[in-house]
């Protein structure tokens, strides 16, 4: 396919939707991909550019030509140019700065100021705002004037006071369908979000949820409107949200599709030599009691059983854990309630699989002692697994952590500690 | 609160936004809860019940009066009273869609007749839709004169043939930008989704995503439009799918937040059930081994440690690999570089922890061969875990199941497997 043929590329890439034509691009192997890119050079359509995956774009904003990115830089909505800006290294940003528009390089930079993952990072400064005291006929009219320098995709206008206070919105729907002789101020609804531009993402996409927004204004710390979020952006915050959690809570540090072994392993052994470390406590336990499991070889082989079960048990409340309290169902009195059906439910699968492990032992040893130190030991491990898997969320929020991070390892060990620690203990006492 | 004050709790309901209203309710336990709706009775305004979470709706609508249902069917868009209508029993639903309008009731039966989690219980049957020779003047004139019987909510009108098949799309920032006097046929687009009303949820919430889109019309399967859906069912979705994976990879049937302790353990049994079965298999490879271990037990103590970090490097490579299914990363070729990926760097990571875990071992047990044992078995288990934890997932996906469920236990299964087996294999070979 890449046999330099630019010029064919380039058209067959413009003819696709953006989208479509990024998802091509990113179907070919990496090399390639880069290849490409920089053939193509200022005839990349800033518009894949933006649609690439993070990892991809990155790689193509680092083999295009300055003119080609100045050129992205000034085609795409702010959020998108600072997403750029974003990528590129200290001294070529300056660079590029330098050679954009007085105007466009003042607005980037504020921009970039903001912290990443707010509001303030995430919001285009295209939107339209109007004086309360307009029509509805006034308000279309001046849209008319404009045309296309109006944003490319806006669902409301804002309503400012004369100091750019936001003071109501208007969905275009309900502009729409008004009178031209109504005023705005007569047809404005409160903003229901509350967004500034300090506002950590995640906090932004759940007011985005909460109240079904297609868009939602952003203010400064004075009140003053400076910008606007579309739901796209929000959609795509919850997405890698979600991503960070599950990736998390199996003990991955980040993905983002590279295909980088390199990056890959670094992204999984933190947690690998975390985990060995935790290992080896669960090993320190099991060599307290080397002495039974030489008179009983038995304990080695169902000693694991005791583990894994109760591992997956911890684990299980952990992943319903995290999910409501990402999903904000963990507040106040609901997470004393959710501790309490934790504790109960482990309770209740764990007389289940006490029964049940209990009688695969005896079917297996024809020792009743066994079977029943086996049962009790599964029975404490599993009531300890519902309490570990939501207190050890709980409390890592509650020290303002990501409960997700760092939790399966945590309850991994509390649950194995107690898994190794009761079988063999209880075995120590009781067969011996 | 709940004091029987029924007025008071009704108007202060009234007076919050109803998504804030709603998370108000769910605070309370839940037979409070159902208390309060039941004291509301008719007094509970449909949107809030709408925005209730799965199973405190279903709750609700269960303690409501007939009258109250028929009421919220009545002013709720037609997906919403869709929902609200698969919630109630058989007979019940019968008897409330007889007290209903005719026309109404026609539409909710046809709502109901598309099944579960596809675009059409999806829709909303509430659009605008054009004829291309209008203009944009008559188009907004019409607009006014319909006023409030437009639908309350809608970023787009649809423009229809007169056989109403869909032929362009055009955004309402497009409406108000553009002279009265131009057609809709000049300033229309093709729509850049293509969804019919039999299409998976899954499959909408990715056209969704992908074209940044915040609504978006249904066809059904001869081209007329028949629907649209907005964007914030579409976030629903996103979400649920998102959990539905995390649970899933954890083990977990389903989370819908209720306090209920029977429910939780029959979300977790069947799972626990199925490992305590692949438990088994583990403890059943151990047990070949027994005389290996009665001759060395640092045996017993050391096994648990590669089966640990052997599940943990699977499921790592697990949860990249099963988000990156359902982001679509892993079409065509990437799968094949996928699977390079992960097995690369399973060994390197396995010679990192071949060596860690050789060494402390040795410090331990002053025992060359022991550690080269649990080095090389530390080894052969991550390159296994690596090509696990991408193969399962993209065999189950290719069987044409979800490759979230079950893939967790199977994985875990193999290297727990691999790790006894070649751990204790390898000692029995050479220690003996």
């Amino acid at each position: 396919v890449e046999e330099r043929d630019v010029r064919w590329l380039a058209r067959t890439l413009q003819r696709m939707h953006p989208a479509d034509a990024a998802d091509a691009l990113e179907q070919l192997p990496y090399d390639t991909f880069e290849e490409a890119v920089e053939l193509l050079g200022g005839e990349l359509p800033p518009d894949i550019l933006i649609e690439l995956r993070d990892s991809y774009r990155e790689g193509a904003v680092d083999v295009l030509p300055d003119h080609a990115v100045v050129n992205a830089l000034d085609e795409l909505d702010s959020d998108d140019a600072t997403t750029i800006l974003d990528d590129l290294e200290d001294d070529r940003r300056e660079r590029i700065l330098e050679d954009l528009a007085p105007i466009d390089r003042a607005q980037l930079e504020r921009g970039l100021a903001y912290e990443e993952e707010t509001a303030g990072r995430l919001m285009q400064t295209e939107f339209v705002a109007l004086p309360e005291f307009w029509t509805v006929g006034h308000s279309i009219d001046h849209a008319r004037k404009l045309g296309t320098e109006l944003p490319e995709v806006f669902y409301e206008v804002y309503v400012t006071d004369p100091a750019h206070r936001l003071i109501g919105v208007v969905s275009l729907a309900t502009l729409l369908r008004t009178p031209r002789d109504s005023q705005l101020s007569d047809i404005m609804e409160d903003p229901m979000s509350n967004i500034t531009t300090d506002m950590d993402q995640e906090e932004v996409a759940y007011q985005f949820q909460k109240y079904s927004l297609a868009s939602a204004p952003v203010k400064d710390g004075a009140g003053r409107l400076v910008g606007m979020i579309t739901v796209d952006d929000m959609v795509d915050v919850i997405q890698s949200e979600n991503t960070e959690d599950l990736l998390s809570l199996l003990n991955v540090n980040s993905a983002d599709g590279s295909d980088n072994v390199w990056d890959t392993v670094k992204a999984r052994a933190p947690w690998l030599a975390v985990n060995l470390f935790t290992a080896f406590i669960a090993s320190a336990i099991i060599s307290i009691f080397e002495g039974t499991i030489e008179q009983l070889v038995a304990l080695a082989v169902l000693m694991p059983v005791v583990a894994a079960l109760g591992g997956n048990a911890g684990s299980q409340g952990l992943a319903v854990a995290v999910r409501a309290i990402a999903e904000r169902e963990l507040d106040g009195p609901a997470a004393r309630r959710a501790v309490l059906r934790e504790f109960l439910s482990g309770t209740v699968n764990g007389v289940i699989f006490a029964i049940g492990v209990g009688i695969i032992a005896f079917l297996w040893f024809h020792q009743v002692k066994l079977a029943l130190v086996i049962a009790a030991s599964m029975l404490a491990t599993f009531m300890w697994a519902g309490l570990s898997g939501i207190l050890v969320p709980l409390s890592l929020k509650r020290l303002g952590a990501d409960p997700a991070v760092a939790s399966s390892v945590f309850v991994l060990t509390l649950t194995d500690v107690m898994a190794f620690f009761s079988f063999l203990g209880l075995a120590s006492l009781i067969l011996l």
